[in-house]
Order: structure tokens, then C-alpha cells, then sequence
């Protein structure tokens, strides 16, 4: 085994009513070249503006805190990322960088993990499961944490479903989207989000994208979000009245993402979101990406 | 049409974390037979005690509305009903009460109302739209209410899996087991009960069982409703003990119910009932049902 490169998507959390819970796994992504050396060294490449080429890069960080798990000295490596998913825009960044260094650090050690137990040491980290559980088993994933363990529901999503999401240049943190949430809610605010919820199970799970329009409805993050995300409301509209079968914001924001069941569909709201975007004076960009059914995998070279 | 029966099903709802979103139809059915007469008369045949035979029996009350809602006037009627749904016990006899008054209504109009128009009308009436969903449509039911509107998937449940039920003989009124739930939650329970409720709907959709323990847990009404259900958690417990798939308060109790994916396993769920009811001097019935994938249906004679 000289060199492993680990392939990990973009996820987008949420999607709507399933704060924490919901996720999806992007035909987008970043790839993670790892090689033992003499000398350790990062390369980035890619739209890895910002991001360290050291010892405090997030991959790093993840394969040894992977080696530290099972109790093992981390080698001295060659890390190589190419980096695709743009960093606190809402598709689960951190979540690559995190899942993509800790199965790096799982294939060089010979995969004493399994999937399964990468996500609850994954899960462990990041506090939350939803782009995690996307991010290693790809396709729409249901997460519930049980203290330590996870349970994960996988669904492949329909091979005609697309996903067009809306950028903003501008990022914005989980931590400073998180802090704007309340603590407590109503108990109306979590049954309007409980039966959505279960509705965006039901679409995912038999392919009927009518039910996408009420499914993708929240009331637990969304509104609270609006001031953090100029132009959100107007673009969801745009994207809806164009067509998409449900639009919501991807992850924490400030990203936009709204379904489609064809690329003419897709194409409509794409068009539809860049013409708002310059309407509203939004300076973003505006995508159309596949669903993957496919988690991180690892290839061998 | 001299007369109509309506066939109307008992329901289980919330079905640990579905509050006021899930409902399931069980393979058990109340009757209402209507006539045109000379002489308002009511019959009532069946576990009927305590029921009015008279214009304030809720399915005459709800016969009576349905024509006010259509404009037309109320005919005089002979009006049957078998009653086998016990009342206040967490199987949707209020729920199978309206429905079957307004589906009784709608047949001897000539049927102007189309099921999902009666769903929506016994929403508005009811305040929450699980029961009645289930009543009206049969199986496993995701609803969501957006104003006077009422979105529900229907899913049609393993033929195999089993309800197993304890019936308490003391009722428990749902107005009392509401007044005891606050209105603010955090935000932690309803994620809790969000991932839960998708799980759910993911489980009864694919017919995974193996889900349904986890997928049954609640954090929004069980564990207020544990004073008002003398003995509920060692009878969950006991019944998970037994083998059973996942267990949850029926409804807003203070009945239990518990699944099973065989006879054989049901036989076992429903002896650990009786023994732990015995062990706790608890009063009450347990019993095996089917679960029912159709609604409420209407035979001429």
C-alpha cells in the first residue's frame, strides 16, 4: 500500500425540518492523497484558500486523532488534498476534512474500522451526526444519536433528483449560526418539524417528489437564520416559483438548496436563482449537482 | 341506499415520537349503520357504556355537521352502531367517532366529499390530524397541517408485524393527559424526536423492524405521562424484554402498545404483559391486533 487517496462528498444537513438529523451526500468532491514519507509535508490544491499546510490542517488533525483512538504512532505522511467543497458555505466542509482524515487514517492502519464505528467516533467529534452519516455512507441518511451510538438509515436517492444549490460569496460559520438559535422552542415549532420531517423520509425513501414542497418546510433554524442570510426568503421563493419541487437553506447556510426531478427543471431554477441573486444584488454563484448515492471511498494506487 | 354501514378503525397515534403527526389503523372496527325513519332513533350495541343513545352521541353530532357543512339538511335517521373501540383508552374512539358520523354523513348525501375533503374538515374539527388520517385513510400515516390544508402519505404496513396492546380498565381523558405537557420543549428533545420520527416513517416504509426500537422512543409526551400510566415504563420495559420491536404509549394512553413481526412474537409480547400487569396489581386486557392497511369504508345494503 503506497499510496491511498480517500474520496469523500459534499453533504448538505438539515434540508429543511431535519436539523441534526437529515442528510444528503453531493455528487461533489474532495480527494485526500496520503503516501508515508520520509518528511511530512501538505499540498493543497484546489480552492484551499485559507486553509493550513501544516500540522493544524483538519485532515491532519483527523488522522491522528484516528491513530490516537486506536492507539497507535501516526506515520510520517505526504498529504495531498485537492479540495472542491467550498469551505463555510453549508455543505459539510468540516465534516469532509473530518470523515476524510479519520478513514486516511483507518485504510493506512489496514481498516481495523468499520464504517459504522468511524461514524460514532466521527459523531463523538462533531456533536451531531447529520453530515457525518452522509459524508461515510453517501445517499439521504436518517441519523439518531443513542449516547455513544448512531443509528443510520440509508436511502438511495432517485437517479433523476437534482440538487441546484445557490453560493454566497460570502461565508458564514456554524458557530455564529448556531449561537442565533433559541434553546427552547414550542412545542407547535416541533411538531410542524416532526411530521415534515418523517414526510422527507417518506419522499426520499419512494421517489415521490410532490411531497417535497411541504417536507422541506422548517421552523427550528430556518427562521431564525433569515437576518444571517441576506436575500434568503426572496430566493427560496424564486427557486420554488420556478419549479423546484422544495428549497431550503443547505446546512447552517448560507448556502440555498432546492430539488429538482429533471435537468430542465434544474436548469429553470438555477436561472431563476441567478436571476434573483442579481436582482437582490447578491454577488454567489448558482450550480446544478447530481445526488450521490456513494459515500467516501478509498482507492489504492 | 336504505342503509349504510360505515366501517370505521381503531388507530394508535403518536407512536412514541409522532406527536400529533403519526397514526397507524388497527384491525379493529366500530359500526354504523344509518336509515332514513320517520323517528330519530339511536341503537347502541357493543362496548357502548357510557355512550348518549341520543342527539349528543358524537357520530350523530358529527352526522349533523357534516350536513351543516354542505348546506343541505339533516334527514331524520335510525342510527346503529357497534362499538368495539374502547372509549378513552388511546385507540382513537373520538377520532373513529367523527369520522364515521361525517363519512356516514357524506354517504347518505351521495358522497359530494372526497375522503381527503373529509380529512381536512375532521382536521379543523379535531385540532390535530393523526387519528383521523389513519381512520379515514388506513395504515401507517404521515400528516402535516399547513392552515386549513392536510398533507398525508399513506403506508401500507407489513402484513406480518403485530400490535400487541394493554388496555388499562381505567380511562385516561386526553384532555387531562395534554393539559400535563408544557409548551416550551428544548430544542435538544425535539431533535430527538425529529430523527425519531423520520427512523420511524423509514421503518413501516421499508418494513425494517429492526428500527423500530429506537424509532419508537419519545421525549415529547412520555415521559410528562408517566404519573397519568401507573406502571408504563416496567410494561415498556417488560415488553422490549419480551422481544418486542419498540413499545410507546398508545396515543395519549394510557393504553401501551408494543410490535411484533410474528404471531409467535407477539404470543411472548403479550404474556409479558400479563405476567408484568399481574406482578404490578395493574387492572386490564392485553391483546394481539393486526394492523389494518385500509381505512374507514362504506357497504350498502
Amino acid at each position: 500500500m503506497q499510496r491511498i487517496t480517500v474520496n469523500v462528498p459534499a453533504t448538505t444537513a438539515n434540508l429543511g425540518p431535519g436539523f441534526d438529523c437529515l442528510g444528503l451526500a453531493l455528487d461533489w468532491w474532495n480527494t485526500i492523497t496520503v503516501e508515508r514519507a520520509r518528511k511530512f509535508a501538505v499540498s493543497l490544491r484546489g480552492d484551499s484558500q485559507g486553509l493550513p499546510a501544516d500540522e493544524t490542517n483538519m485532515v491532519v488533525e483527523h488522522i491522528r486523532i484516528f491513530f490516537h483512538h486506536i492507539g497507535a504512532p501516526m506515520p510520517t505522511l505526504r498529504v495531498t488534498m485537492t479540495n472542491r467543497i467550498p469551505i463555510g458555505k453549508g455543505f459539510g466542509s468540516s465534516a469532509a476534512a473530518m470523515v476524510g482524515g479519520l478513514i486516511a487514517g483507518n485504510a493506512l492502519a489496514g481498516t481495523p474500522l468499520s464504517a459504522q464505528e468511524i461514524l460514532e467516533l466521527a459523531n463523538e467529534i462533531e456533536g451531531h451526526p447529520d453530515n457525518v452519516s452522509a459524508a461515510i455512507f453517501g445517499g439521504f441518511t436518517i441519523s439518531a444519536s443513542e449516547g455513544q451510538r448512531v443509528v443510520c438509515a440509508t436511502i438511495e436517492p432517485a437517479p433523476n433528483w437534482r440538487a441546484v444549490v445557490y453560493i454566497p460569496e460570502h461565508a458564514l460559520s456554524t458557530k455564529t449560526a448556531r449561537k442565533i438559535l433559541p434553546e427552547k422552542i414550542s412545542r407547535a415549532d416541533a411538531i410542524f418539524n416532526i411530521g415534515r420531517a418523517a414526510l422527507l423520509a417518506y419522499a426520499f425513501t419512494t421517489q415521490r417528489a410532490g411531497f417535497l414542497q411541504i417536507a422541506t418546510q422548517d421552523r427550528l433554524h430556518q427562521p431564525y437564520r433569515v437576518p444571517l442570510v441576506k436575500g434568503m426568503s426572496e430566493m427560496l421563493d424564486a427557486a420554488c416559483g420556478a419549479g423546484a419541487c422544495g428549497a431550503a437553506l443547505s446546512g447552517a447556510g448560507p448556502s440555498l438548496i432546492a430539488f429538482a426531478t429533471s435537468n430542465a427543471q434544474a436548469t429553470r431554477v438555477r436561472a431563476a436563482f441567478s436571476e434573483t441573486a442579481r436582482k437582490l444584488k447578491l454577488n454567489g454563484a448558482a450550480k446544478i449537482l447530481k445526488l450521490s448515492a456513494r459515500g467516501a471511498y478509498v482507492t489504492h494506487q
